[in-house]
């Protein structure tokens, strides 16, 4: 018998609805269940109450009922757990998610009967050296962000990939993504759109001083070194647009392969094209 | 005979070499000089210092010394002198320098006989105005960019031109620019080249979150107003890259012609499109 | 009394059946219609037919049924003619109908009672010429390209505006539009969206050799002029996409604003931002 | 002893001088040359002279002389030969070469102490396809490209990877690109520079009519099929922008990577970053 996680976004109307539905779908079919502890009281199930820690050793799979912002966090937690999941989308479309309030029942039999299909999804590991010392290590399933701040018109960043000298980037920016994160932040910064099992990770600066400065696709196996120029004050590093670190003059971001994969479940063929066309109908043909 | 400012951006090498050439090419040929006061005793005169404000009361027409950066700020506080300005190159190619060291002889016969082309850069006017109130009222020459801070993903910029909705851009931000920030950083975020004498406003959004939205060029005569959204707290105001200020959710900016221009020193025929070919030699043919 | 005429693009659907009603409408507010002679004979009114030039000399205004491509051909035949234009949108949402079949009844109520705006619409004129010899001139609503042909990598474009060298743009070829076709070929090229009023002629490269080689927005009173290379033998000339003529190396095409401007009727205010919108619908906010 | 093949574009400047100093830095080396039948009379040793496939059968290694469009068409010749290839660049700057005739002897030595490596070029198999009927089979270096021709507005390129449908792209074609290919014409039409050693095929298309359609990087695995629309009758194929074939509605190309890889021969360490820094000069930092 499966031992299931459900995590809530609380946020998005219909939370609670859906995760009550989607609790008794599992548990009319036999299934254990570990509730998001945000949820469990609200739903009258306070006794099978977890948090995603918990859910991330014990659980056999773990839904996401969110959007593509939920899933990314919880994907970060749990990385390194391997546990598959699924994502159940909440509003907009994402890109992420594999089944809709609407589907909830035949997604369950699938879910249960095991009939899906992983995706290892590739994550980033950065690593935040200051003078020397390490001052962070960060798992990004998107991307990594090196950003000006809002008042200061430039950021340098030298880029190398393993020891090869890249490129000095002058600009906004640059991003270090995922093929994940390829629909993401760099398309907006005039990124490729990368299908999911390409070994590679995508660096595209964002409005770059240079015109020559173009979107990059290195080797999966690269380390990529970003050196963030001195002179300016106001700079942040970002983890999936969703954690932000304040960087200095002369600071060194490693960025690589996580050693960890984030399997999600996938419950139809195609999927990627499919969702890229839907999300971007009436545009794309 | 002509009364001439020299003003001079010390931090670039050469600054004082070329200052004391130029004050002396221009006395030998009878004209009177006023000093940028920050050099004026470096070079033994001064007796000739003077601030910018008075020079820009005083003078018939006034040399910078520096960069595109340089002129830049003196043309904004110098709004509404109408006093020519020549801009003499110091370090990287610009496109608002008509002159370079090499060839300041006949830069400055030139100058006092008068054998020159006024070009007159329109300038743009913003007004921050917040839950009512008028905050400041800026005047910049290449651009007003509305921006998230470094750790914020996203920011949403309803934009109306007059009172036609135009769109909501969510993203980095959104620049409005005159033809001569169109090579600066509104080129960076994917705008087009504008020649100097077109009457348009350039609204270009920075890394949209929608493919759709794309540059934009709206009429000379419209009044843009773009409204910040609330949820995000880190946002700024930028003048020219060079001048910051913070926003907050639900500010108003209103960003249109300034009634003032700024009349250019040209001192060669055809120099827009030669400009744009130097500074991207070796790219462009 | 008004006499109206109504010209039909037979290949939609339902181009008969709205046709008909159309007539219908006029008819009984006492307009006097002129009708498409394609159409006169299929609706049974074989009296009222008169072609598009006779239109053009008798018609106060007139009624295209079709979508944007219908419309440019029709104005290019009426350059000249000054009748108003509106056009009825058959089929996939355009940039130029300002009324659709389900609202006719009081579409023609305005258009009867004077209650709309006129927006003119800048034309292009492109003169050919070969070896000295004038071989044609040609007017255009949207744009006028000169492309490669299917089986050479890239052709080379010396542009000039009035006597100043632009540059070289190598690549597919250039477009020169005007702001109304900034929203046709010349966008899917790179080009911004430019407001109809705005008095400008668009050059953009489509897909050039060089990555500094960007959209230029240039003055509205330039006349440009484009000298292909001799080495490629397949390359020509278009008018909005919709007649083509076969380029020679060495021949010279010189592109300006058309004496001639084309009337449309708005019946809707703030109407081009709100076509933007709705046709890029779901990617634009 | 090694035996050499020496391959000439005659069209070059200076090709026959460097030929011929080629020819003797390898000779005293002692080693056995087999020269372009092209040249071989013009620099006096007819009995050196060779066809291109006599090299690919008998050579241990072979000098290009001439610009990345020569070792294009030389590379095609080769496929399947495995013979070590070096490029020697006469003119412009180019992404192949790894020698310049300023420094041959340096590289002579090189060449016949083993000391380089090689680098694996994919390269690309295109199956065309006309009711069922295959017409060829056509290996690329760069990319294989379907344009629309001159005077057609809109060509449709339905793509499939495998058999996942990607999606319809309407507009002047698209371009399928191995790594090597992504500096040259995809380049142009907006897509990524990819690093030589990425498992990758890069789909891009050219001036798309909708703005959501954007470059892709699909998984080197995938067999792209792009099924070409009957309306229009002027389109083709084109293979490395040298070779083309004229295509009609309802053609079927099928591209894959080829099974033969080119191994190219690099003298430098970083040569690809600082290969590309190089060529935009100036640009780049």
């Amino acid at each position: 018998m499966k031992k299931i996680g459900i995590i809530v976004n609380k946020g998005k109307p219909e939370a609670r609805i859906v995760a009550r539905e989607l609790l008794y779908l599992l548990e009319v079919r036999g299934a254990h269940v570990l509730l998001d502890e945000n949820v469990a009281s609200d739903v009258g199930r306070t006794e099978l109450g977890a948090r995603v820690e918990e859910m991330g050793q014990q659980a056999d799979l773990i839904c996401v009922l969110g959007g593509d912002g939920t899933l990314l966090g919880i994907a970060r937690k749990l990385a390194g757990r391997s546990v598959p999941i699924l994502g159940i989308n909440l509003g907009t479309l994402g890109f992420l998610s594999e089944a809709e309030p609407d589907n909830l029942p035949h997604a369950v039999d699938n879910l249960l009967s095991g009939q899906y299909d992983l995706e290892e999804r590739t994550m980033l590991e950065a690593t935040l050296i200051r003078k020397g010392v390490t001052l962070g290590v960060y798992t990004a399933m998107n991307d990594i962000g090196i950003a000006k701040g809002s008042f200061c018109r430039i950021i340098q960043c030298a880029v190398y990939s393993d020891d090869a000298y890249v490129a000095t980037f002058s600009g906004d920016g640059v991003i270090v993504s995922t093929p994940t994160g390829s629909t993401a932040y760099s398309l907006s910064a005039g990124g490729p759109i990368v299908a999911p099992n390409v070994d590679m990770l995508l660096l595209t600066p964002v409005a770059p001083h240079s015109l020559t400065a173009r979107p990059m696709v290195l080797g999966g196996n690269q380390t990529i070194r970003v050196e963030v120029d001195a002179i300016h004050k106001e700079m942040g590093l970002s983890i999936d647009g969703q954690l932000g670190y304040r960087l200095e003059g002369g600071d060194q971001i490693f960025i690589r392969k996580s050693p960890y994969v984030t399997p999600l479940i996938k419950l139809k063929k195609g999927g990627f094209f499919e969702a890229i066309r839907t999300k971007f109908q009436g545009e794309w043909e």
